[in-house]
């Protein structure tokens, strides 16, 4: 896809960077040249204007542009002039960043295809990782539900997954294990690589420093945790 | 847990909230008098000083706490500094968020327990499901292998699980099923909302509007979306 992101703050930085990096031709805007300079060689095009002049735009292919990002993180209404402009000047999907509830109100009342919030969105997840000590990742499929990466229970180590009776006993369903192995480098160094190894077997034994990706209710994957 | 949470910008605001919510003894500290107001009736205790000054902290329990979020996102190093009169006055958990890679080096020197970068990896998660169109949410277990939340294809709308050979055909694997339900409130409105169909079995039905959870590998959810 033929991308333009508009604003390079941490969230519109790295979202560049991994866009390009999956193949996508990324165009960056910021309107500090530093910024420019930093991802100048990361992306397709790196352009330096302030995004709430409308006559700037000009300089930027929106016409042939399938989706625009405005990554735009400050409380200064800039985000809401920018996606004015844009929608103004092009068809293509935009998504755009909200840094306060008005904002969240007033992009969500232009129309625009997505909102993202960023640093909230990220604290609701981080915030059940400490909830769920011992959860080092999760995705929380509803308020019940949640797919959570787990270490694996000392009780268990040196079993099967079948010996293990994970499911009748925890009533959680055991999706992958993540087995942490030692790799040697190309210079002969010792690396430790995170394995996955793909959809178990009953057969597959639980091994020491295993993490296991589970799948069920919050309050089982809490009680496997104690 | 008694949780001190110093920077209430999104990211701190949120994390202070949600805290509070899941029954934490939260205190919040930020320099801004009016986001203590703002917060005040939601947290434990809602203090306002600045913390580049080690004078100020003496009004914090810091000796009772079990766990301090340095959760300042300005450039200016406050984040680095606060962590380091907070290492000094207690030995609680400290989780401290890096607004640069200089800062992350430096809180990685001075032994924090935990370093988030929230806009960052927000990013690289949101950035996920653009490449995977049709994918709602993500959740990383490795380079290849995902868990995602993904509409039903029509192809299998109406068979079985175990009809719609869905492992076999697409080498994914089925965790869960969300449904969209009709639900009457008190005041006789229409509501719709999710239902977790928990561990599935291989006679559930898929229905339309279904969202499947899956996982698999990157490419074989790619190729079931297309």
């Amino acid at each position: 896809m033929k991308i333009i992101i508009i604003g390079l703050g941490n969230f519109g930085m790295s979202a560049a960077i991994a866009l390009s990096n999956t193949n996508h031709e990324v165009i960056a805007v910021d309107m500090d040249m530093e910024k420019i300079s930093q991802i100048k060689d990361k992306v397709a095009h790196a352009v330096a204007f302030d995004a709430k002049k409308e006559a700037a735009y000009n300089s930027l292919p929106l016409k042939n542009t399938d989706l625009v990002i405005i990554a735009i993180g400050d409380r200064n209404g800039t985000a809401i002039m920018s996606t004015a402009i844009i929608k103004k000047l092009t068809n293509a999907k935009i998504i755009a960043r909200a840094s306060s509830s008005i904002e969240d109100t007033i992009l969500q009342a232009m129309g625009v295809d997505q909102i993202v919030h960023p640093e909230k969105d990220y604290a609701e997840r981080f915030i059940k990782t400490i909830n769920i000590s011992g959860s080092i990742d999760s995705l929380e499929v509803d308020d019940d539900y949640l797919v959570s990466e787990i270490e694996v229970p000392k009780d268990v180590v040196g079993k099967t997954i079948l010996e293990s009776e994970f499911r009748k006993k925890h009533h959680l369903n055991i999706i992958t294990i993540i087995r942490l192995k030692e790799h040697k480098t190309l210079l002969g160094k010792i690396e430790i690589k995170k394995e996955v190894l793909g959809m178990p077997k009953p057969s597959t034994v639980l091994q020491e420093n295993d993490i296991l990706v589970v799948f069920g209710k919050d309050k089982n994957i809490k009680s496997v945790l104690k």
